[in-house]
């Protein structure tokens, strides 16, 4: 890290950062221009001592060199991670595409929309069986008795299934039932439940939170890998800015960025990331060419009558066409230089 | 709820949106402009119900008009809530002051800075026992050791004393401690938390996330209220901005605007609100003039050795000259026309 | 519009605010509920009669209904805008790609690049002569010098070029040196310049301000047309969020999502949009997965010795690799179905 | 600066970069760490040396040191500047209200608010002769017509007068009419504008951009001081934000902040900032307790008629009580400790 002093900062006050640093074991180099004292520290980052130093009268700031992720970096693991989920492999050069209803509503719906995605090419199966619902009068899903219907969804098509947890005390619950458990974009920081998801050896999906930074999103990545679960997949799914058109703002440039700094695959939700079905079929083109390792998408066979999220559901043929057009963009792409 | 057609929408499809109101209950009133048809209907507010009509063929968009809060809304109760945190009146006209360290490190500490923030006026006791951090490699807090020394510091000082609850399964532990529970920032939309916390009678202070609108704040609160419990205090803390030179950007125009939406009380903290202790004195200031039922601040007896957030933490005798500020300003809004 | 009243409004505010609307030439259904009246209003949209509503006592709020913007939208023209720069035709179906230096440095340095990016399949150049920048100590451009300069290399490669105006007064120089006007985005609400520009004939490339909804950038190119200049080309290049590690947010949803409200061509730069170049290549590609008419990318021969935008600046032979890249992802989403 | 290499970088890649540096006339200190070598840099802030480093091969990132700003800054000057407008102080220790109606509409109506807001306390007149609107369709000001009035209601009070000037054409026609120039949100950024007020001596009000950060905003008054014109008066007036409640999110930290960092003075501006005349006292009051040296508040004697801005205009006699209110706040916060 690097410690900026002010510029009317004494010599005993500059000697006082110094020491504090030695006293951590970090050796330092001092630069004293005419503007200003800053000093080098060599040595692990750590938030509190650079909290602490930020508080030290003199200083100005604090800059942090290191990056705060580490066991989820390209520089810890240069190889891409490829996480298996059932036959199917995410960030293994296929690409795969998770689709389904937002939630599950009835066994004959969603054994239906299961054929039908299946048919048109999806490999992985989505379906809510808990709802984060913004409004407390929302339906807030079928519960255990949506996750039965989950894997009989999964027998009848072979396909692997995926269902978001909310409630630490449901994981292991969940993990009988499903293939890969998805942690929300409002639980990215739920510790708690990281750790949680962290002792288990499914594949977890780990939702951008709508304000989340990129270094945040990695940092609960990073909860989950050093809890002991290495399969971790990161999904973009928008951000929350001033636009209203889009439900969120799909930052697209989080896939190439976050291929450089780690190793573990990366989806694109264009369903909640613009919470219009019109947008989905050109942002989820937009989202492969700009090199993610897979999609996940709400389809429902009759969205006017969905539960939840049917302004953002594509019809089943809406979804196939939406297939075929994604198929060309990623050869396009695969052969790319 | 109002019901935009396309300016291209058929005779036939505003029929099918006036049946499909219809056989939910709504009565329907039909406006035929020359650039638009719009339809208004009359009921209860209902979020499926909204999706379900913007997914129609025909439909531009649905505007809703009832305000999607109920039980913590002004006009469901028109006189203020006060919550009462053992002799503490919260909302009852008097200027509460919350205060302590971030975290609970060390009982020694934790009682000398509670008699000190007692001293200086502060009329609740803060300190966290379970820390949420952006980074798994930081100091987590006490757990239940801090409980208790948050117990023994409410002995000692006779003060209330508040802690964060991030965990629903740790609820009915931490309500046997303390006497207010927090519900943090990136907590706000944790639905099973909220549910849980609903199911007790302990005041709650929900803090607002940091990318929430105030209308998804107060259906958080709604959450709780329809759970069963009505002693709901909020508290503003910062949204997340483009602005990178304080940590968050206080939204202080949300006191006034939630005082006249709800009848809750609200709490203001200036600490997380700025991210720089320079900044939570004018800003403490700042948000009693904005009409606030109270602070939350953040103050350690040594904040350059704070295992967390150092650089928003008040010296204690920082502390007491913010005590005199606010208590002046104060003053001269209680008198206000 | 729809005005929605307050609960407790009374008839007597009903009535006031509906002879408001009868007196200028609005016809008005009332529609009353349990919860709240609303009042429908059919006829032009008026922001000053909006506010004016607003304003009236037992007034909740003011729902507009129409889109502020007329002449660019799609319903006042159906069929797409194609404008003409020279031989090329940008929104015609073709992919056009717009490319040169951030700023003119010299005449040597720019004949070069102007060279290596029509041999790399550019159709339009592009290069600052007056440079906007955060600073007043940083590089300010050529100025007249620097439109020289552009209007020779045209002259050498005959490919048209472009440069950005920024002063009123200049207008009507930089015409009579380019063959189109770029309206940079931190000048997109300049109303003035909008005007100068909507008085001549030579097309315009509107960015959308970093801080501008969809509405507020159409707003702006209604100014342009509604001035007279109906050459309007728009351009995304990435909105202000919390995110750091890009330069800005490109928000490639608003390309579908303009061309469904608007007539007009769309750009999108993804140089500005990421400020990184090693972002570029990946969210061109997705750029043009999206829907976009044409590209806007920064190239300079050297980087690192760029007065300006080195760092999302592609050298010549990274610019080739993105051309083949889009060029494929092109046909791909060409033969779309 | 300091230079931060890539953990893979080459100690050649190392050399060039320092090398870079010695041209300069830097002088460099290299730190090595196990993970990173980190080059600090001793010299002025050049943001195109910083670019260019940024782009040599090995070089993860360039982290500034000193700030961008110069003779706005603190350390540049470090008693407060005071503004002189009239017999009116900016900055000078008096709370200074500058009110009147957004925009210029009628001779008679803006003198007769002249006198009201004269008589309630205001020290400086506003009002709009050039309205920077977004829609093309809206009432644009009354221009020159509007500058005559300004001058008379001027005589008529003997109060100074503010007006808004956009194109840089006008400015020494609107400084023959008027005390203070105001250089509005949207302009920011126009840097021709900010260079042609730069080049008179009457005062600035500068305001902040919707999505300004605190460092262009003092980067925008450094354009000014630096092209001779050292009365510079910043104006914070909300930034724009996810939040639609409110117009804007007025960023009251921005004040103590400014007052830290530069020695101009600042003001807030309530209306804009928050777009609702129901919160403009309250925010009024929280801005004065913050700091500021002075309030702009948008007055209009019948609210419900005016051309633009009504739902944020406060009526004469809110405006009074307005006063009152915040007069009893400055009081409490000058005698501050």
């Amino acid at each position: 890290m690097v410690i900026v002093m002010e510029k009317s900062a004494t010599p005993e006050q500059v000697r006082r950062v110094e020491e504090k640093l030695k006293d951590r074991g970090f050796s330092t180099h001092l630069s004293q221009g005419v503007e200003r004292t800053i000093i080098g520290a060599i040595g692990d980052r750590d938030a509190a001592l650079m909290e602490s130093l930020a508080t030290l009268s003199g200083v100005e700031r604090v800059v942090p060199i290191l990056k705060p992720f580490k066991l989820c970096s390209r520089e810890f693991k240069g190889e891409d991670t490829v996480v298996r989920v059932g036959d199917v492999e995410i960030g293994g050069g296929e690409l795969q595409v998770i689709a389904g209803p937002c939630a599950v509503e009835s066994r004959e719906g969603f054994l239906e929309v299961a054929e039908m995605v299946k048919a048109a090419g999806a490999t992985v199966l989505r379906g809510g069986a808990f709802k984060p619902r913004t409004s407390p009068y929302s339906f807030q899903g079928l519960e255990e008795e949506g996750l039965k219907i989950l894997r009989e969804a999964r027998q009848l098509t072979g396909l692997p299934v995926i269902t978001e947890v909310m409630d630490p005390r449901l994981v292991s619950t969940v993990c009988e039932y499903v293939d890969v458990l998805q942690i929300g974009a409002r639980n990215m920081q739920n510790f708690f439940l990281l750790r949680e998801v962290g002792k288990i050896k499914s594949p977890v999906v780990l939702k951008r939170g709508p304000s989340a930074t990129i270094e945040e999103w990695l940092m609960a990545a990073e909860y989950i890998i050093s809890s002991g679960n290495t399969n971790v997949i990161l999904c973009e799914r928008g951000i929350r800015t001033f636009e209203t058109y889009t439900r969120n703002t799909l930052d697209l440039a989080a896939v190439p960025l976050v291929k450089q700094l780690t190793h573990l695959p990366v989806l694109v939700d264009p369903s909640h990331g613009t919470g219009k079905w019109k947008l989905v079929g050109p942002m989820a083109c937009a989202a492969v060419a700009a090199g993610c390792d897979g999609l996940m998408v709400e389809v429902h066979q009759n969205p006017s009558e969905a539960l939840s999220d049917g302004p953002q559901s594509l019809t089943p043929s809406n979804f196939e066409r939406m297939m075929e057009n994604v198929r060309r963009v990623f050869e396009a792409v695969s052969c790319a230089s």
